[in-house]
């Protein structure tokens, strides 16, 4: 398993870890099966969306910023990050891209990216292959 | 891996792959293992939920439609889908099935779905199975 | 693949449930791999998230339930449960986690949590382990 470490700048972003993974791939030596890509945190998500206007992150997370209110008086949780951890809820911290003929198998206008929502941070992404 | 395609007919459908998946898996010999279900789009996504009443699709679309408006002044992404991206990523592009005595091991109510987001388009859906 | 058995008490509730996957995949024997946690079931999902404070599941639930309203006129189907069958979309009934050193790999402050959307009630959860 190969461990990523990122940077992160904001308190909300989404950053392209598709060529990284790819690395992960090229290195893993598997030629047919799965690529797992998994955040080990609780405040951050990975997900698969447009890899050409950056638009389209803006957007998605501006859906998630309304859909998730960043202040709410019923929240609990002391740290005031509840609706980071209720994003990573609904994106997900956990992926799977196939992989075909050695590499990542993705759409065409596919890209790989990690989702902070409580930056900005140092996080890690674990890449795991499994095939043969 | 099999290369499933599929022609969608409205903006917003939730289309029934469990029959077209389960001959992939019966297809690929897998006796025990997982089943990958990936799109390989970025206004779509794949689901499992109840397979009886259709109703239910209705119901979990009308949510998803209240959820992630389709028009937003915010929207800079200039197409006019980006409500289709935004619930790519919280329906998620990507499901994992266990496989089981050569069959996909399904709860009885369950059934996998397209989730179409931007339709009507084609489509396609890959599907892997890997295991022994 | 086993088959855990669980008993929720609340309408909406998330479980706690990693101690029963690790020991699902201790008896396994496999040292490198993946290890799916499934919920054959429609009106439930699985999650990760912290595993610390309990008022980030209340907050994740309480986002939930504002995201998706538990009564809606335009709801169809008439169990009167369109709203769980949503929030499993929107969760999702699979997950899958790293297994390294014959052990789950999870951050330090992640749980595996079984959410109830639609309890109370008797359900299982499914967890299947693959790798050498």
């Amino acid at each position: 398993m190969e461990r990523i470490e990122l940077r992160t700048h904001q308190r909300a972003e989404m950053l392209d870890i598709t060529a990284a993974v790819a690395r992960a791939v090229a290195r893993s030596g598997v030629r047919t099966g799965i690529c797992q890509v998994f955040v080990p945190h609780t405040t951050a998500g990975v997900t698969i969306n447009e890899n050409t206007d950056p638009a389209v992150r803006q957007d998605v997370l501006h859906v998630l910023e309304s859909a998730v209110p960043l202040l709410d008086p019923a929240y609990q949780h002391a740290e005031g990050n509840s609706a980071a951890h209720a994003k990573s809820t609904l994106v997900g911290c956990s992926h799977i891209v196939p992989v075909e003929e050695a590499r990542l198998a993705l759409g065409t206008w596919q890209g790989i990216y990690f989702c902070e929502f409580d930056g900005p941070r140092h996080r890690e992404v674990w890449v795991q292959v499994i095939g043969s």
